[in-house]
């Protein structure tokens, strides 16, 4: 299951074998989504198939997460959205009812989005062969002009932002599934960052350096592949993480850390320093030259620790 | 079962729930592709989950399917195939080597078809979640200038052009899953049909009226919704269908219609008569005026027959 979760076993079987394998042409970073010039437009494209369980949860389910989880991988990339396309994988036996609620919430989340869904495709396999539904949304969007977002473009100095409280949806998820005695008043983030992202790209062009959203094995996890991509030090200062109490109150119960908790509305930002104080977000720390492609915590005591990419699978299908 | 055989379920499941919902926007007849401009660019992009069972058979395997399922659908829109994109739902437990194996036959399938894999995802699921691997790819190509591919381009006297044997496909996948006593030296006919669309549309261009491939449901569905999009009465004669003996021996036994048995390296094109004597593939029959949406079969004793889509699933989970 470790495979799945986004974290380093994920890396070891996507860098180990798919990727050298199916992806030889590839050699830029992986980022979220994939580039491809048409007569001239460069084009986002970006897939991910969602298995997220249980299908509703406090804040979304699985349609709204399909929509706005590739809405959100092509705003990263500094691209408009043009289209949608959506495969179902349906178990046998699935209400349809179920399945109108999903439809009805992918539809709703496109529209709020501003992205028209095109086309799509629907299997259905024995009861048994799937826990109720899977979705595979791929999307389309068009490049803005003059950005150059990638870590190429990431430079020591360069200030670390993020859109609002992490790991609210992970832990969201996790206490959907009823499995622990917890409670909390808590809601996925997800939604579509498009706006924010928008205002950032409008504030600060091409003084944002980099975005991704940590969805996945958390922000430690897309800070690190960053710190891999760039070789440069990501500096990050505990006390100015943005995380809500009832998020650090039941990560601390499990032993689990707020950075490596999966996000599905949020995005990190690479910006230029003199851009860092007027974008939305917060400030969360700052790359330096050191240590060389690593993620490096300061904590309110005065120390500091690597944190590393999620190791294991603490939560499997949280997307 | 039915709903995901590509029959008359199918329809009236994504028709009935789906389409209307997700698709709002969308009053075209749906292909096997979705257009989207792209700065004055035409984009056709399409989508298709795989879930054969078993993974590999006699000429192809799931990997294989994958990519070239979707060239297909890429190639029978008029488009060039621009990329790709995979994601994967993997069991847990499934065996490094196997998805090896089917990462390999997609990379294999990709560079003999000349498209590009730019990017994917992987889930993992616990066992008994999924059926070993399911894969789902979409494909964006670029439509050639100048041609008007659609039901709305047929005309009475357009000839119904198919590019081979009818059947092997879904045959082939029946026979390997061993639960007949029935043997055949047969081979699944996957494999790209781009070569052929090129000679097809290199011969007659604009003269090339409509495309698919007949893959679930097989040339009777996909001629069924044909007549229903047109209006028009699409009239085969039996004796011109090409089918090996396997597949008509096999259907015999079975009860089938080799028209209703999914083909994955065919495709069924409308033609202008004046070409349809020199384009690639075989003549096998007629578009007339009646009866009005609906597709007949003239028979080699001089009577006919009307052909439904596929009603029911004989043959779940052939791609």
């Amino acid at each position: 299951m470790a495979h799945g979760a986004g974290g380093k076993a994920t890396r070891r079987l996507i860098d180990g074998i798919i990727a050298p394998l199916l992806l030889p042409h590839v050699t830029e970073a992986l980022g979220d989504s994939a580039l491809v010039d048409v007569n001239g437009s460069g084009i986002a494209i970006t897939t991910d198939a969602f298995v997220v369980t249980p299908l509703r949860f406090p804040g979304g389910s699985i349609g709204e997460l399909a929509v706005n989880g590739t809405v959100n991988d092509i705003a990263v990339s500094g691209a408009t959205p043009l289209a949608m396309v959506a495969s179902f994988v349906l178990e046998a036996g699935l209400p349809m009812r179920v399945l109108e609620a999903e439809v009805r919430a992918m539809a709703q989340a496109a529209s709020e989005a501003g992205i028209a869904i095109v086309g799509g495709d629907t299997k259905v396999v024995e009861h048994g062969k799937a826990d109720q539904m899977y979705i595979t949304t791929t999307g389309i969007g068009l490049l803005r002009p003059g950005l150059t977002l990638g870590p190429r473009s990431v430079r020591p100095g360069d200030k670390i932002v993020v859109s609002g409280p992490i790991g609210d949806h992970g832990i969201t998820i996790l206490l959907a599934r009823g499995e622990l005695d917890l409670e909390a008043d808590l809601r996925s983030d997800t939604r579509s960052v498009l706006p924010l992202v928008d205002a950032m790209l409008s504030v600060a062009g091409a003084g944002v350096r980099w975005m991704r959203d940590p969805t996945r094995g958390g922000v430690a996890t897309t800070l690190n592949e960053l710190a891999l991509d760039t070789g440069l030090g990501i500096h990050l200062v505990e006390e100015w993480l943005p995380v809500r109490d009832e998020v650090r109150g039941a990560c601390e119960l499990l032993g689990l850390d707020p950075l490596h908790i999966a996000n599905e509305g949020q995005f990190l930002a690479i910006v230029a320093a003199e851009y860092a104080e007027v974008v939305p977000g917060t400030i969360i720390g700052e790359v330096k030259d050191e240590p060389a492609a690593a993620v490096l915590v300061t904590t309110g005591y005065g120390g500091s620790r690597i944190v590393d990419m999620l190791v294991g699978d603490p939560l499997p299908r949280i997307c």
